[in-house]
């Protein structure tokens, strides 16, 4: 019998329809392992290719724009938002609009075009993430924004454009509508019991162990209870903390998760296309007890993807339970 | 400058980033025209490779599951739900679930292999429609369901697996995250209005007419104002009506507009893959004053669907208002 699940945090229901139960390799997709050749723009001696960076981590002694950095953020090319103006918050009948005022920034998170987020030394993650972390805290001065939404398109299924490995970062004047939902129920969740609901499911997960992706001191891996998509596994701070940052004035132990849960998927999938975004509270409520960070990994391994952008209703399937064994046992 | 929008019904906010603005030729993808030869178990003469019809539109003296239909509805064959069982609630500490009891079913609306809903006659369109309406009225006896969810995949990029045309149908013990959320966003605006947040859109868009893509005596295509994707296009009824339903008795101004409305994205963008979806008032509160049912079209034009799926949140690259007059001015 099929089951439907409810996320308790989006309130989104799933069906799990294991009667379709397949396994790791009735996924596989073109891998994404890098190749050589061609023209990269993110490429150490092309940087003048891209829009001045904002941020870098370089060896002393060397410019900016210039070879010489482990680590870059530059403005998109093509960016969706424009930093410059004012928000014009208007209304036209029913309608509501604002200015397209943000920030859309590149961070390329290794000059090596051969390497991936799986595949890099662990600095390089670790970096990223203080990238990531640096941006924000940047970001938030700015009082025309409310969110800075960071995402990685893994592969070009998965929307990214250019092979050599990067994530993004947009901000905005708004908080996004999946953030904004999962806020709304953790409220209503703390509201009733004076609990976070994503620590309460955290302390669950851990009792039975039967999602639980990996985990060391202070992070955890977990399929979700009603995963939209095979191997969908989200990264979360084991104690509560409503927003992104570091621990212990570090990043190592999440980069460390954040790594070997990519590796784990690259082991059990070939290395294949995935989107991950950061949830994290909004700028104007950064420290609060019902939200919960933490960052959602959705492989893109279904074309199956149709309806479910109307309707907002999956069909997944692959046990999440399934789907968290072959990732334990994956020989990393 | 671009600009934010906001989707009164269901909430959300689009980035409509102009900069970045597109022709339909840039969005050319294969043409989603149908090709014969090789085995399609929707063809006349295949009816036993399908579960048996459920429903089916036929010549007079023709027996089930043989040729002779013009319109037939089958059970999926690989279906996510199953009809059979209890819907067996339970909880499990802070999570919820349901057996997947529900209904799976196809609607195969030509025999004609060679034609989509585009470019077959009137009658199918017609007919398909009618379909629609039959399996919605008596799947709702079933006191387990709450929601019949019908919705199309038309081309391998938009999710079907056969080429022959079809829709689908899911009936559910819940209704589905997207629907709920427009119900709830009427519903408060009912409240404070005492109007149909919908009702109130189609007068304001009568009235402007840029973003109007063709309509006739009964019901209207619109290019939404915070349209997701390039060429997104719903079809409404002009007049309130809560629940999807045929108009004096007859199918044929919907079949007309629809069928119209695909012919100007055949036209303008070279048959491309797209998904609709119906979104009507759940079975327990079919005949309400707050929700307007419509049909939403969306083109599968664009690699970009990456982080959208996690974060709900959309660029669009075309102006409503542009893709709405390319949609008119289109010789169909």
């Amino acid at each position: 019998m099929p089951e439907l699940r409810k996320d308790p945090v989006s309130g989104r229901w799933v069906i799990i329809s294991v009667e379709r139960g397949k396994r790791p390799s009735d996924f596989l997709s073109p891998s994404q392992k890098r190749k050589s050749g061609g023209f990269c723009p993110f490429c150490p001696g092309n940087e003048h290719t891209t829009p001045p960076e904002i941020l870098a981590f370089r060896n002393a002694n060397t410019l900016p724009n210039t070879p010489g950095w482990t680590m870059r953020v530059v403005a998109n090319k093509f960016p969706a938002l424009q930093i410059h103006g004012d928000l014009n918050k208007k209304g036209e009948g029913v309608f509501d609009m604002i200015n397209g005022v943000g920030a859309h920034e590149v961070i390329i998170e290794t000059p090596d075009h051969l390497q991936s987020l799986s595949t890099a030394p662990l600095k390089f993650v670790e970096d990223t993430l203080w990238a990531f972390f640096f941006r924000i805290s940047d970001l938030k001065k700015d009082a025309r924004l409310k969110y800075a939404l960071i995402f990685k398109n893994e592969g070009e299924v998965a929307g990214a454009s250019l092979e050599h490995t990067h994530s993004q970062l947009i901000a905005l004047p708004i908080v996004p509508h999946r953030v904004k939902e999962e806020m709304d129920n953790s409220r209503r969740y703390y509201d009733a019991k004076e609990r976070c609901l994503i620590c309460d499911i955290i302390n669950q997960e851990i009792d039975s162990g039967k999602r639980v992706v990996g985990e060391n001191d202070y992070y955890i891996a977990l399929a979700p209870f009603a995963a939209r998509d095979p191997f969908e596994t989200w990264v979360l701070p084991k104690r509560h903390e409503s927003s992104f940052s570091p621990r212990d004035k570090n990043f190592t132990q999440l980069a460390e998760i954040l790594q070997r849960t990519l590796k784990q998927l690259d082991k059990v999938l070939d290395t294949p296309p995935y989107n991950f975004m950061l949830h994290t509270s909004p700028f104007k409520d950064e420290q609060n007890d019902y939200y919960h960070w933490h960052i959602e990994i959705l492989p893109r391994l279904t074309k199956r993807a149709g309806f479910e952008w109307g309707s907002g209703f999956y069909i997944n399937p692959t046990l999440p339970e399934e789907a968290a064994r072959f990732m334990r046992e994956a020989k990393i």
